[in-house]
């Protein structure tokens, strides 16, 4: 079985935004990501769900799948946090807590060495390397499983490029941001290597769905 | 976390149909089936696909959702072979070959007594009892996962009746075979109950999400 790597639950707004430049300690968005990312808290299985409930539809496939067959992840050092340059320090573990939602090895994506290290069942790497090694790193890490490719915008960006996405699934959220960073100005840009099923959800989202052709 | 009772890519023609009554060794459904699965056939993930290829679009997410955080099978003794009465011949163990595709216990209802046994990571067991108590035997079994409510039709309704079933997904694929099995005369009947979302994919078939209110 191929070991594919797939962009999973990738939100972006209705004009292709991830994110705004104006990244902080305290807005790892550069904005409040709310609306983008209301459909996911709205679901059954979302895991930072506090109460019960929440929707089982189509939404929650996605959720739930978020974590099926992956063995590792690669993520752009923004998605780890906000810092730039050299670690000035590793007592800050990153923005996802104690228990980090990835359950795999993290493969974090900087210029600037650090040790790895483990915060309950996920092991954070900091690579510096071509997309392609990198991915052969992560391959190698997942022991037979896929690899999810995490983002954010540039780090996307960067193995489309390199022709290296085998999925992609991006959730296009019915808000408008107007600046920030762009995945894209249209998903149709990619159709000349990819195919595309746009799937709307009852929640006012539409699922984008990419596979190489 | 809870354990769910999910009944999971449950074909049916567009008259709510899953099967005829006149199943026999050569033929599990009692007509030919092609048309009704050909949805999973289409993809990527499905699990008898021996070319490369296949779509990796929404019916594919469902085809991987099969197995992810399923524990346990139930099955009606007619998803396992097509005897009635005693069981006459323990050699023939299933329809579901040396490999069964369900990689976890099958608990499989019947009146009549038979040994269990393994066919790869598949194990079988023959159980006499209420709904409710299989569910528990199952879900035992299931180590904290989910139970995939397997068919056919009667077994679903007899767990619907007894209204143990948490989640359906039920794929109404575009063709009609007037006489059979009947799962419904319309999903509408089970909205009192259940939250429905109806999601049409782009291979013609029509996923029904639904989940208990």
């Amino acid at each position: 079985m191929a070991q594919l790597l797939r962009v999973q639950n990738f939100s972006v707004s209705s004009d292709g935004i991830g994110a705004r430049e104006d990244q902080s300690f305290e807005s790892p968005f550069g904005l409040d990501p709310g609306p983008m990312f209301e459909w996911a808290g709205a679901t059954a299985s979302w895991h930072l769900r506090t109460e019960p409930g929440g929707s089982r539809g189509l939404d929650d496939y996605f959720i739930r799948d978020f974590s099926c067959n992956i063995g590792a992840e690669i993520m752009g050092r923004n998605k780890f946090g906000p810092q730039r340059g050299p670690w000035q320090d590793h007592d800050w573990q990153g923005w996802w807590g104690d228990e980090p939602p990835f359950h795999t090895p993290v493969f974090v994506l900087t210029h600037h060495e650090r040790p790895s290290f483990a915060l309950s069942d996920t092991t954070f790497h900091f690579v510096n390397g071509e997309p392609a090694a990198v991915l052969e790193q992560a391959r190698a890490a997942a022991e037979g499983k896929d690899v999810r490719l995490g983002g954010g915008v540039s780090t996307i960006r960067e193995f489309l490029d390199a022709d290296l996405v085998d999925t992609m699934h991006v959730v296009v959220a019915p808000v408008r941001y107007g600046t920030g960073l762009k995945l894209w100005d249209s998903p149709d840009e990619l159709r000349d290597r990819f195919h595309l099923e746009v799937v709307p959800s009852a929640s006012g989202v539409v699922h984008h769905l990419f596979w190489r052709k």
